[in-house]
């Protein structure tokens, strides 16, 4: 996964202090995922952490901070990952860009779908309010350039701004892996019911000449939702 | 609010031990609101909920069972009121039908916050995970209708049923709907991203004579969205 990092996201160690000090804070924070992914949303406690680790008590405090930090900086890992994803890909059309935005995280879900699980019910769960901001923002920040770059080619009606577009996608996302944390919905379920829903609101804010291409989508998506039996469970 | 109710909703009282009876289930459900209300989601504790309908700590058990049968009671009613509002409405088309569905929920945010705020609440955080079933099924159940009288006069497009819409707007409910709930939009803020998201569902789904109509709301919606700050907020 030595994926070269763009600059604008780079943290290049100037010493090799820092080096250590990065070194630690990533075993820490591979500490985390080990220990949500084992005791669930509770195993955050700085206890069980610096224990998976192997380090003292403290030393997660000293080097990231708070639980709150930990969960943003698992967080951050998360959204480097997908920006990495999606300059990896390419599209046949903007359309197919979009209906792809969900990829990362269902591919998360499924390749380790017990930390994904433990670190969205800590984001519920624990209080740390402003958290839900974050993992938004971060998941914005990736979704909404894909959606600028759509705008400027001319993709939406007038009105449709990224921003409102975005709220609609995010919406959808949420409301179904809300669904899924809690268990009511399986990972084929989840994929199919945000296909279907990204391509039905596509459908109300694309200029005419992608109807067509967004059609033929909605109908893909629809069977989709039969075969996985996405109706069948209560939304 | 003494609206007759319907026939297949009614539970009519056949003696006047079973209408004692009704009446003290009544009181216990009007001190459970008021116990939320004051107390937030820990406030239907048993202790708290009879302390507050001056009744023996075991008379909810018995009258109405546990804490979860309780909750179940208090969605019963909210439900109940949702399909007296919709009756007694008049619309001049089906859009605007769909479009109105939030109209009791948020009328129910605005009049009384504190109590849907707890209520739902607890839905996601006493692990009463069947509950969240309960609530969409109710839910549903109103929406449903309104949906399939909508396919019955030929609105949707080949391929869009009643669950499959059903579960776009669900989704965009529940998503903003717990914004809300976690403090992070206001109601307006709520009724303008629903109203939204619902039009732009609707452009989707609704066969071209509908078109213009759904196209004026979009951008109604839009401009309201603008008003009250409705994307200013972190999605």
């Amino acid at each position: 996964m030595a994926r070269p990092k763009k600059d604008d996201q780079a943290e290049i160690p100037t010493t090799r202090r820092e080096a250590a000090k990065q070194e630690r804070r990533e075993r820490i924070l591979e500490a985390a995922q080990e220990a949500l992914r084992k005791h669930g949303p509770k195993g955050l406690s700085m206890r069980t952490l610096s224990a998976q680790a192997g380090l003292a008590t403290v030393t997660p405090y000293k080097l990231i901070g708070s639980k709150a930090q930990i969960v943003q900086e698992l967080l951050n890992q998360m959204s480097q990952t997908a920006r990495s994803q999606l300059s990896a890909q390419t599209f046949n059309s903007p359309i197919e860009k979009i209906l792809w935005l969900i990829q990362p995280t269902v591919e998360m879900m499924r390749r380790d779908p017990r930390y994904v699980q433990a670190l969205t019910h800590i984001l519920f769960t624990l209080g740390i309010k402003p958290q839900a901001h974050i993992l938004t923002s971060l998941k914005s920040a990736v979704w909404l350039s894909v959606l600028e770059e759509a705008q400027a080619i001319g993709l939406f009606v007038p009105g449709m701004t990224p921003d409102a577009v975005l709220l609609l996608l995010v919406n959808i996302f949420d409301a179904n892996g809300y669904q899924w944390v809690l268990g009511h919905i399986d990972v084929d379920q989840f994929e199919a019911r945000c296909g279907f829903g990204f391509t039905v609101v596509l459908k109300g804010i694309v200029v005419a000449k992608h109807w067509d291409e967004v059609d033929r989508s909605i109908a893909a998506h629809r069977r989709r939702l039969d075969e996985v039996g996405g109706l069948s469970v209560a939304p």
